[in-house]
């Protein structure tokens, strides 16, 4: 059968779209990597090769995200759901609370998973806007004075919602960055500790990174499993566990890759282009709707729905035998989503709008 | 430059080898898998065609080790050392206290972390018979009758020890198989769990097995990260968290290929083939030397010491120049160590001991 790679545009939510041409290098170099005869992940994590594949690794994603030198740079495994229990097991010391900003379902699911080890204080922040969903300003959200930290979620996948600005507050500032993480330039230094399953812009799914401020290090309870322990990974450069070499190495081409495209500075250009392509024809059509107030729409994550949703089949199937694939939206929220993460050309997503044109010139 | 891969084996201790075949396969369809044009690291874990490949490789490994029905199968994060804290908070129940069979470096790991959560009762059964190293008989293992489980490890990977009996009880026995699963038969129905890192003998490192008996769900710790509950991950069929996908991917592949070479009993045989070939040399030469006993002798991990350690550096370079990788021992008992997992052909334990052989008339 003849490849159909290349007219194939894929937005999935997560695991989500590589770069075609990381890819291409993993694919070339599967069998006989750096000329040792052997695939990278039939080899030591504490091999001299593996290790400045590491070190590489770390030093592109500083130099992407201009780390300051007191931060520490994890490669966990577990994902972003393990550092929901990681990040209260790791922050709270002798506190017992945490305060948690809820807009959507993933701050909601690290606020469940903490109930086992704090009292999260819960302060709601989605709200109603003219019809539309928001989330209220940062001025307005009621933090916790006896907080160990003040956890957030900038970017709720399933909800399309995305919050552009910090808690304010001189408390440890914690970020679930799983779906944002360099897809737009922010300030490292206002944050305690940010994580992000790299599923969606860094590399495959089974690697997580946590980037943890070093005062912050000494606050682990008596029951953190040691693999999770940031202190710990920390001081063994994340190999006191055998880390999942093959993801790691992946995350270090991705970054590489970015570099190559100018940096976040430049991706976040683009990114900003591809959300304003969607926005823009959703918003001037009648027959699609996206519900999320313009503050808080997602960069990374487009759900619209259709006036007809009688017609989504139809709509999934269609867009399925164009190659624009995994459409479909969460079942939580149904209707489409179209995820855009820094692997989305602008093609795809001018591809993408093409199509609905078509569909709802035809359908609507 | 020319690709050399055809001419190396390689020794590495884990992450370990890989069959050819499968990183051929993986190889060939990484940038378009199952005709989708994409690969399949960039779909969703909850897609059809993922679900049909982890459905299949738990299918596989059903077969291979003949799990009965009342056990499930589940793919965590973490690798064993994850399990090292899973196992105490996942099956304590209320109870205090579990017996822990010692017999090398694992072992002892394991022990450390369950100090967290348990008082761990500790049997050493590592002992010196005629000056090697051995273990005793497991009808001389003490084992605490109030324990909520006993725990060992069959094979010690840097010590090369391997122990080929169970623990004599009733209570729960808990098995750290990382380096022996699908080496040799075994009977599942013996243990309450058995978990195995599977950068050994199952797939790429990122990715661990955990098989547990259905009636040891439900005595969870309140502490423990659900990401890491058993009863959480089969409920969910191991996508409470999105999964490594690719790892599970490539592990089902591996299942396949040892189907292919005739399941579990056809692979031991040319395990305990290629151990026979690495030990009769050892034994009958009086310049390579093993220490561990013979009732006692790993089949997948062979230490072996230089009369003259003087001439380490010197045989791992020549060895390296012949394309034998990797053959460094640990650094906590020195001189060499070739792991030989079931991806490791006859041709390479004979071309190992063929240099072997070479190296002891030329220095000797």
């Amino acid at each position: 059968m003849e490849p159909i790679s290349h007219n194939v545009f894929n937005f999935s939510a997560g695991p989500a779209g590589l770069p075609r041409a990381v890819l291409q290098k993993a694919q070339a170099e599967l069998l006989d990597w750096n000329d040792l005869g052997t695939s990278v992940m039939e080899i030591s994590h504490r091999s001299k090769p593996f290790i400045k594949v590491a070190d590489e690794a770390e030093q592109d994603l500083r130099d992407l995200l201009n780390i300051p030198s007191n931060y520490k740079v994890l490669f966990c495994q577990g994902g972003a759901r393990a550092q929901f229990s990681a990040v209260p097991l790791n922050l709270l010391g002798t506190k017992t609370k945490a305060t948690y900003i809820d807009a959507g379902y993933w701050a909601e699911s690290a606020i469940e998973e903490a109930e086992k080890y704090c009292t999260p204080v819960v302060h709601k922040a989605k709200i109603d806007v003219d019809g539309k969903v928001a989330v209220q300003p940062a001025s307005e959200w009621v933090i916790d004075a006896d907080s160990a930290y003040v956890h957030f979620c900038p970017n709720e996948t399933i909800d399309g919602i995305e919050i552009n600005e910090l808690p304010q507050t001189d408390l440890p500032i914690v970020a679930d960055m799983s779906s944002t993480i360099l897809s737009r330039q922010i300030d490292v230094s206002k944050y305690g500790v940010i994580y992000a399953g790299a599923q969606k812009n860094i590399g495959p799914a089974g690697i997580c990174i946590a980037i943890v401020r070093d005062d912050l290090l000494d606050l682990a309870s008596d029951v953190l499993p040691t693999f999770l322990n940031y202190k710990v990974l920390a001081e063994k450069d994340s190999m006191y566990n055998t880390p999942p070499t093959f993801a790691w190495y992946l995350s270090g081409l991705v970054f590489k890759w970015l570099k190559e495209q100018g940096g976040v500075a430049a991706i976040e250009k683009i990114n900003r282009d591809k959300a304003a392509i969607l926005y823009n024809y959703i918003d001037a059509s009648d027959f699609y709707h996206n519900n999320i107030h313009m503050n808080n729409r997602s960069l990374m994550n487009v759900p619209f729905q259709l006036s007809k949703p009688e017609l989504d089949a139809k709509f999934l199937e269609l867009a399925d035998e164009r190659g624009l694939r995994a459409l479909k939206g969460h079942r939580a929220v149904g209707g489409m989503r179209a995820s855009v993460y820094n692997a989305m050309p602008v093609e795809g997503v001018q591809a993408l709008v093409d199509f609905m044109k078509e569909f709802e010139t035809q359908y609507a």
